[in-house]
């Protein structure tokens, strides 16, 4: 199939493309997808001539670093690694890799741009290689299901959105049997390296891995990629994680089309939920981009131990605000998480997943006086059809499935029975019509933005050049984000001076702790300081499409700006 | 605010950009927003040069046109006109205009330019003339609520998305007291012209004005134009409604991008709702823009008599299939109106509405032996939560508010049971988890595709020209969309030729008759020639986002080439 090209402007909407394909299942490409294959990626400067690496000093943990230390004897405290230029690349090994690649939990945009630049290294670099696609994530490494990736495999995923080039997967490597599987297929495949694509579990697990192959004396050294849409798994070498630009820029297109519908219909309030069940970085940054109304930040709300009522206060005291100002309309932002971040919901959906656990929940409602008081308070509170979900809505493990919870509808409803009381009081004589919405799936397979694009790129190849030099157990390491890409610094940061340690079951278990909404951080700052106008006045930015050529079209995240100090 | 430029790429995403405003409301843009406004649109080439007008034949009515002429006895079997290039413009009176413009009904985008168009046409043939915005739809020019518009004013909506330079509303102009009021506006503001932006009741209600001022021999002259997102207002001369080419490709890349997530996971249903309660124009485009599994089309249920098992039952069957070649994943398209379309349901909801408004509704369910044995047996199949909304979600009249039900939650359900059945009896081991989209008020306000935004500016340039050649009771018609943008044809059809009448309350009612999607038109045609391929290999096609530039940038709806009998 090709174009049906008629004369200016003739050719439709979504026309599919020929496109050379072996890899992708039955790929039919729009116009926009094809075009985008041969987008051509700039390299930062270092990735381009002869280079070498240069450690740091010795690192550390993010907390207890003895327990950590004991838990990786053999990669604990290793320096980070940055890449610079060299007079010769003689320092490398000349010889041919096998290496490894997994795509670890939830799809987040530019994944496949990852592995075309491990792939890009490997034959500029070390000629002759073999790279792997682990199929279906970590599973795919412990049942040795593989696919060899050669440049016509690859190819039609280049600057494609999807993890459809090898799949993904949520297994982890945990138990000593798992870990014996992995250690087989690696010396099946005589692997010299595998990358782990994921976010912080997924990057825990590499690390493990990392440890586990060389205490096994392996050579297979594991490094991670910086991977969520969240934005959770970051630190001071790992700026962003990849997708969180893809995934924004997404939903604050859908976010800003309803701002101007809200302003042009006047009369609906839109509640819209965004992903981000951990952190509401997502949240904050449609946020930055778009000058909602209302946005919660469920970080802001554990630290001030906000109940769902004092949430629901802030809500209603705007729109009676707005209500005197003339506008029954607005927008809220509110992160998937949200209740997960206030106190009294944790604690009434612990006491229910033991009450379902434990007893029977009987029609006359008997069972409540199990809950405690503030509990059932709580309980009685909640609208009728919240009640039925937190009763009915069960994970396999019988505990109740809080990302299930349609938190936007829940708001709309006790918001509404608020205003109705106080029109019933006479104190409010404006009009509320909710409108819900939730974008999650839609912002987590789009097309990369040019900095996805280019970032993940930078991201895999140096991969290849990590793994190249010797490294084991550290995380691809693409910095100095705002400069030109030239001038983007690339090296690996040790995975385990990420690590903090939980105590699960008794034991001490390892966690790379996922990076939260900081109150004291600029992006928050910036946010809080502009709130309160947001709210009253309408300020609304309308994003517009992503766009691949002229305007915004390579427009950092104002999250990654604000942090790196680059904006005020 | 200026945007903080740093160095290569250093903008941030929606970072405002101070644009010269006076009309909108503490108007902020963002980057690509601002880069719109001075896109520079082409005109049809007979818009460029001194034109006249040519009339047609005398034309009829849609249905009835003995009914019709009586109801419109001053402006019934108006011919076509046609604007043909000229030696001069001489025959155009060499007069300053007055004249008024409104927008009737829902968002769509592109309605800005439709005014901008009107306002140009002013500036560039009859200088000196007034343009008043009627503010708030057609209540504006029954209060006598409007503003003057001005080149400062129009200027920061050029080519944006929204109805917010006027804001619109769904009044009608109906009672003898209305046109009386509407009347004392057109005299009031001694306008020689209105053009209502509308939909098909606001253009029949143009019809009537056109009618009105004419038989009281007012001067001001009535013009419509074609606007909808839905795609249902449309006949040979006006090929297409604004604004359904830009909420298509809103929507198609949101299915595309969920399309990439459901082939990468592999493991979710998505059920997508799409806009367009009465016709199913806008899930059939998105279908011809991406491939989906299983499309669901109002029209075909309806002519086929299908009940809502044999819809279920559809679906059930190629999930059956593609779980036995192993995909447990699909993505499936519904039209809002879906159960407007299907009898049977139909039936029930006018037994509700009967029963609700007359009798109590017990909660033992006594009230449901009222219901006819089929209407029972209906809503016993139906889930227990769309039960509920049917019983409890009531319109100001009392009447069970259709388009609140979550039809694609509802058919989620309805798999769900039917595929847990079968497991029981052994026909069935696949996987099957729903995940439900309504994508709808995302397309109405985004920022118009470069089609929408000359589309619409041919129309309101056109419009004006209608005016000032004399026209009235004729509907903006620009047309050859297929061909470059020079060689579009620019005229007026009658409206009263688009239509018939309707029996309400006994008495006859002019009605412009929704375009309903055609089953034998060649745009279901090519869908139903595909379907079957696309339900059980996949072949997702993912447009990505609207782009303003490069590749797809000016492609046109796969409806409109095949309407046109450009594209195979």
């Amino acid at each position: 199939m090709t174009p049906s090209l008629v004369a200016n402007g003739g050719v439709a909407a979504g026309e599919a493309v020929a496109v050379p394909v072996t890899g992708r299942v039955a790929a039919v490409y729009s116009e926009v997808q094809s075009s985008r294959i041969d987008h051509a990626l700039p390299l930062p400067s270092v990735l381009t001539k002869p280079f070498k690496v240069v450690d740091g000093p010795a690192s550390s943990a993010a907390g207890n670093p003895d327990e950590i230390a004991k838990l990786f004897p053999n990669v604990f405290g290793q320096p980070s690694a940055l890449l610079v230029p060299s007079d010769s690349d003689s320092a490398l090994p000349q010889q041919k890799l096998k290496i490894g690649v997994v795509l670890s939990g939830g799809q987040a945009p530019g994944g496949h741009n990852v592995i075309s630049g491990i792939f890009d290294y490997l034959q500029d670099r070390a000629k002759g290689s073999t790279l792997y696609g682990f199929r279906g994530g970590p599973a795919g490494i412990m049942k040795s299901k593989y696919v060899e990736l050669n440049s016509e495999y690859i190819y039609p995923y280049r600057n494609q959105g999807g993890f459809d080039m090898i799949c993904s997967g949520r297994d982890k490597i945990e138990t000593p049997e798992q870990f014996k599987q992995a250690e087989e297929t690696a010396v099946k495949l005589d692997l010299d390296g595998l990358v782990v694509i994921g976010g912080d579990d997924s990057n825990t697990n590499a690390c493990l891995l990392a440890e586990n192959f060389r205490g096994k004396n392996l050579k297979t050294r594991v490094i991670g990629c910086p991977k969520t849409i969240d934005g959770d798994l970051k630190c001071k070498e790992v700026p962003t994680s990849f997708g969180f630009d893809t995934a924004c820029k997404i939903y604050a297109e859908m976010i800003g089309n309803v701002m101007i519908d809200a302003r042009s219909t006047g009369k609906y309030y839109h509640f819209v939920r965004l992903m981000g069940r951990a952190a509401s970085h997502i949240t904050l940054e449609c946020a930055l981009q778009t000058h909602p109304n209302i946005t919660i930040i469920g970080e802001e709300v554990a630290a001030k131990k906000q109940t769902l009522k004092n949430v629901t206060d802030y809500i209603v005291n705007i729109v009676l605000k707005r209500a005197d100002l003339g506008y029954n309309y607005g927008v809220i932002l509110i992160p998937e998480g949200l209740i997960d971040f206030i106190p009294e919901v944790q604690n009434l959906i612990a006491e229910l997943n033991e009450i379902l656990a434990h007893d029977v929940v009987d029609e006359g409602g008997l069972w409540k006086n199990k809950l405690t008081s503030q509990s059932l308070q709580l309980f009685d509170f909640l609208p009728e059809a919240i009640q039925e979900q937190l009763m009915l809505e069960r994970d396999p493990h019988g505990n109740v499935q809080v990302a299930k919870i349609e938190t936007e509808k829940m708001l709309i409803q006790m918001v509404e029975t608020d205003l109705e009381k106080r029109r019933q009081e006479g104190s409010y004589n404006g009009q509320f019509k909710g409108q819900s919405h939730f974008f999650g799936y839609e912002g987590r397979c789009g097309l990369p933005t040019n900095f996805d694009s280019t970032y993940c790129y930078a991201l895999g190849y140096g991969a290849g050049a990590l793994l190249h030099s010797g490294k084991t157990g550290v995380i691809s390491s693409v910095g100095n984000l705002a400069a030109p890409v030239e001038e983007w610094t690339v090296g690996g940061t040790a995975l385990t001076s990420l690590m903090d340690v939980e105590r699960r079951h008794g034991k001490f278990k390892p966690v790379i702790k996922k990076a939260m909404v900081e109150l004291e951080g600029a992006p928050f700052k910036k946010f809080a300081s502009l709130r309160n106008d947001w709210a009253i006045n309408n300020r609304y930015i309308s994003p517009g499409p992503i766009q691949f050529h002229g305007p915004a079209s390579n427009a950092l995240s104002h999250t990654l700006l604000l942090e790196l100090g680059v904006q005020a």
